[in-house]
This record gives C-alpha cells, structure tokens and sequence, in this order.
C-alpha cells in the first residue's frame, strides 16, 4: 500500500518534499494495524528536524502507536483482527543476542531496529513511524492493548510508559521505599504515577514552585524545590532510587546526594554528553549512577497490565496531524501537559 | 604515654615543628597495641602536604598497621596479649546508624572517625595514625590477623586491600565473569590479585606496553591497552565489572563501553572533580557507574582470612621511618611496586 507522507513537519524539513512511502506487504509473520492515534515524543521532533544530524529523510516519526489490526500473516495465531495492539519504539532485534535472549530486546548486542528511521533488511529502506494511517510490524514486537485503558492516553505508554515503568522496576520499586522524581515533563508525570502505584513515597524534585500543585495532583506525595538549600539537606540520604527525566545536560551531581547509601540515579532523559561528575557522592556511600532505555516486549506488555490494573494513562492533549508543527512549537517551550496525540483520523488517506 | 612525632615527613611540613603527642590511656574496651609495621598510602602524603586543605597538624599518618597487643581494657575478652593484630582506616563510628547497623561503619551516616586527622571526642584533640611505636584503638575496629600472613606485607591490605576487595565481594565476582582492572599500583595489583583468587578473568586495562609483563605475574590473565583503538574495539561489550583505580581525574567514558549490558564500573581512586559525563553507554545497556570506600570491620576481617586462604600479600618495598620523605618524592612519580611499608623498629622510643 502507498501512503503519502504529507504532514507538515516532515515535508517542510525534507529537503525532498512530499514523498511516496511504500510499506512492506503482510508477510506470514506480519500484523498490519491501522493507526488510531500515536503519542508524540521528543524525539520526533528531533529527528523531524534533524537535530541529531542522522535523519534519513522521508522521516515518518512516531513510535507510540495505538491500532487496530487490519491483516495478520500466515503464522500469527495468537492475534485477531480487530484487536487493539500498540507497537512501540522498535520493531526489530536479533533475536539471539544474550540480551534477546533475556527478553531486553532494547538492548539487543546488534542493535535494534527502531520504529522509525532505521535501515530495513531490503538496502537502502528505512523505517517509517506511526504519523500514518497504518504500519506493518513483526509479530514479536506488536503489544496487546488490554480491555480498560482509553486508546488515545494509553499511546504514550509506549515510550514514555516504559521508559519509566522499566528502571522503577528493574530496582524493585515497591511500598517501604522512597523514590525522586526529576522533571516534570511527559516522562516525569508518568514516572510520578507509576512509583506512586507501585506503592514508594514518591517525591517531586523541581526548581520550580509551580509544578507543586500538578505532581500532587498526578501522585506525589510530596515536593522538593530543588533550588531551596534548606529543603535540599533536609533531605540528604533521603532516596532509595532517584529516577532522572531531565531532558538535557545539567549539573546531576547536588541529586547524588539525596540518595541513601547503595541508593540508584537513573538517567533516561538526558543521553549523551553532560555534566562533569564528582564522584564524592558515589564513593562516600556506594551510590550509582545508572541509565536506563524504554523496556523490552514483555516488559512492556507487563507495563500495558500493571496500567490497566492501576487504572494509569497518559494526561494528553489530543491533536489533528495538520496541528503537529504548531506541537512542536509548544513541545520545545515545554508547554504542554503532558504529552501530545495525534488522533490518526486526522489525516487524509 | 607520650610518643614523640619526630619523624621527617610531618616535622618538615608542620608549622608547628616536632611535637609531644599524647596517646589516650587504655579505656575499658580499648586495646593498646605496638604496632610492628605500617603501611605508606597517598592518602598519607595528601595529608602530610596538606593538599587537601584539611590536615590538623601535627599530622600522624598511617592507616595500614600491623602490630602486637601489649594491653588490654577490662571488657575485652576475644582478644589477648601478644596477639597479632591490625587497624584499618577508622577506629570509630557511631554503632546505631543504619549503616552502622548492617556492618558498613565505611558509610557511617554520622561519619566514622578516621584513623588519623579526625576529631577526637575531647574537643581539639585528633586522631594519630600508624607511624607511631603504638596506637589505642576500641575493640571494634581492631582486627586479628590469621597466621600465615607476613606481617609487613600483610599491612597494605588494610587500606588497599580492602578497598578493592569490598567491590568486588559486593558486585559478587566469581569464576565465570570477567573483570576488568584499570590502573597498576597500589590499589590495582591487589585488584588483579584478589579478583583472581575469586576466579574471574581478570583482565589489567593499562595505557603502558611495560605493565604487561607486571600484571601477568601478579595474575591478569590477558592485559588490554587502552591506547589501541582496534584492541578496545574487540573489548566492547565484555566486562562484567571494572574497578578502576587510577587516582587522578580522567576520562572514564571510553572504559564504560568495554562493560556488558548490565555493567557496572566502580571507583575507587578519583574522588572528587571528575571528567564530563557522556550517559550514552550508561543508557544504552544500563549501564552503572558506582564507587566504593574502604569496608566494614567484618568484612575487613573477612577479607582478611580470604586473603590467608589464597596466600595474598601486597608487594612491598620495606623502608625505615627516616626514608619516608624519599618514598613520598618516589611515590609521586609512581616510582613504587607497589606499596612502600614502613618497618616501625626503625622509629626511636
């Protein structure tokens, strides 16, 4: 099938104009959906405008996708068609790496193929995201949507969901233990309700007065204003685990000290270069510095079930396509909350 | 009993110039004991120099001590006259903390009282280490030496040894993983000993050609030179864990990669201001970086007796208490295999 990549972002950045994007046809291992709605994450907007200077333009972003399934190949029994799936940020992984073989496809040892913007085995294809009517995606990496959770604020679980779902997890969050939350964006809000499920005195850390009233709202039990001193060595040796969703380089180094000893910070907003670090906080209490990358598949349809359960989505704001530059605009003076969708029906077959 | 601090090193940087220093009389839970050997950290030379800004002269360094006991307070018990024995780096802590509570004194929460250049419990007094002819120490923090260790090798382990053996107990080393040690001296030829005798491969990850022939006989199994793109290149990915002990700040972003998924790289020599951090490797693979300090009375003891079991001392070179200027100016060229033992007999009464 053909779809016409038209949306203003990408064309307007695509130095080939509207393009003709073919998606692959069902194989026997193939689930083909038809798009409803799909969360838009800052990377979008990354690679819609080359930020990071690897776009592979056409770009279709996307990778919070919400659908129903409209074909199945040959050898797909477990799914039906008409039943919601999501798909996630990728799509693709070796399958036989040490880390697919412990379901951590995101850490797959070649790599994984992203949702979008990744080589294809055919040469010279890329893939294409979720700002379409439809995508055709492996079996393996296509997550049922159980019955209870809205579709439209249930697409950003799909990234922002398990980007914080996994650390939260993997540290054995659990009732007893004190957990920080840095940032209140659409990874921070999320990561806000989930700890508060799974039952931690969960503690916003902002610099800012004015997200108070909102992380109470969204789970918080309670507020550190990180740029009050008093209120910081109040809490010194305070946190079990201090999950990170600041998006950009910053000085992490006066948070080390709000963990306990053996306490985690986790980094999953700012990659790449940052701040220097001191190492006093780690040496002087065995404490660490950690990352983390969205889940695997079964985390991830883990992560689906825990949400249904706790009755746990996204806060959005749902947009029509022909909105999206006007999204990103927002997205960049962090004004939204907490996470933009776009309703697919939007956009013209 | 009054011991005079004469010794070159501290007379020559103290303003105060030689010293009567008194050493508290024998408490009831304290054990007098005359130390045999003393083992030369930089630590030692940082606060001989005053390069911290922190020294309280007169300074008494030494934290690496081995001797006999000559006396004992009347609620000791475990412990007997002329018995072999030795301290580590602290001799108080304060025993009710949740630190305290689970063996870790290392991570006093009030913070543990350092075997030299610390606070006393009378006002203005300060502890005074092992470059001593004796030293009284609580019963808690004195730690029996099992036979079969040479007393004057056997010294380092107190402040080297341990702090390379408490990472590795921690992160649970064992045959079957591969562990990486950077840097070669004091702290890392233990590292490459004891990580040994745990049964990993271990691996000595080096700038220098000329430490190959070193690391091997101390019991690396393959040594990496960090300077050869191509080598570290086949090192992706292969390091269940890394102590790194290089003292100084550097650039550990490249040494993160070599670490498998799951990872984690901990320091124990660069405490303090360190190189920018580049969180990719952390978050693609979450990866960790932790440090680590000293360890706890108990496990100190264990290790120890881990270290009897495997006949493991450090490699020393014996000197008398009038060479230590000299061992100080070596010790800064790095010009020591491996660690420098002050023989105690050599300082007059």
């Amino acid at each position: 099938m053909t779809l016409t990549a038209s949306f203003a972002a990408q064309s307007a950045t695509s130095p080939l104009g509207p393009h003709q994007i073919t998606r692959r046809s069902v194989g026997a291992k193939d689930v083909q959906i038809e798009i409803e709605f799909c969360g838009v994450c800052h990377t979008d907007l990354h690679f819609s405008k080359n930020d990071w200077g690897m776009s592979n333009y056409p770009v279709i972003p996307g990778h919070e996708i919400v659908g129903k399934i409209s074909a199945l190949g040959a050898e797909v029994t477990h799914l039906k068609i008409g039943q919601r799936v999501a798909v996630g940020c990728f799509v693709n992984s070796c399958h036989v790496c040490s880390s697919c073989e412990a379901d951590m496809e995101q850490y797959c040892l070649s790599g994984f193929t992203t949702t979008y913007n990744s080589p294809t085995q055919d040469p010279g294809n890329f893939t294409y995201g979720g700002y379409s009517k439809r995508i055709v995606v492996d079996k393996h990496f296509v997550l049922t949507m159980p019955d209870g959770l809205d579709p439209a604020a249930a697409a950003p679980l799909l990234c922002a969901g398990i980007t914080t779902y996994s650390p939260l997890k993997h540290w054995g969050i659990k009732a007893g233990m004190t957990v920080g939350v840095i940032g209140l964006g659409g990874l921070g809000h999320m990561a806000i309700k989930l700890s508060h499920a799974m039952g931690a005195k969960t503690v916003m850390i902002t610099t800012s007065e004015s997200k108070v009233h909102d992380a109470k709202r969204l789970g918080a039990d309670d507020v550190l204003i990180s740029t009050d001193p008093v209120a910081m060595k109040k809490m010194l040796n305070q946190f079990d685990f201090i999950i990170n969703t600041i998006p950009v380089p910053h000085d992490y180094n006066p948070y080390m000290w709000l963990l306990k000893v053996e306490g985690t910070m986790c980094i999953v907003g700012a990659v790449g270069p940052n701040a220097a670090l001191n190492t006093q906080a780690l040496v002087f209490g065995r404490r660490k510095i950690a990352g983390s990358l969205v889940g695997g598949i079964a985390e991830t349809q883990e992560m689906l079930e825990f949400c249904a359960k706790h009755h746990i989505v996204s806060d959005i704001e749902l947009i029509k396509i022909q909105d999206i530059n006007q999204a990103y605009e927002r997205m960049i003076k962090s004004d939204v909350k907490y996470r933009f969708v776009i309703d697919m029906a939007s956009l013209p077959e």
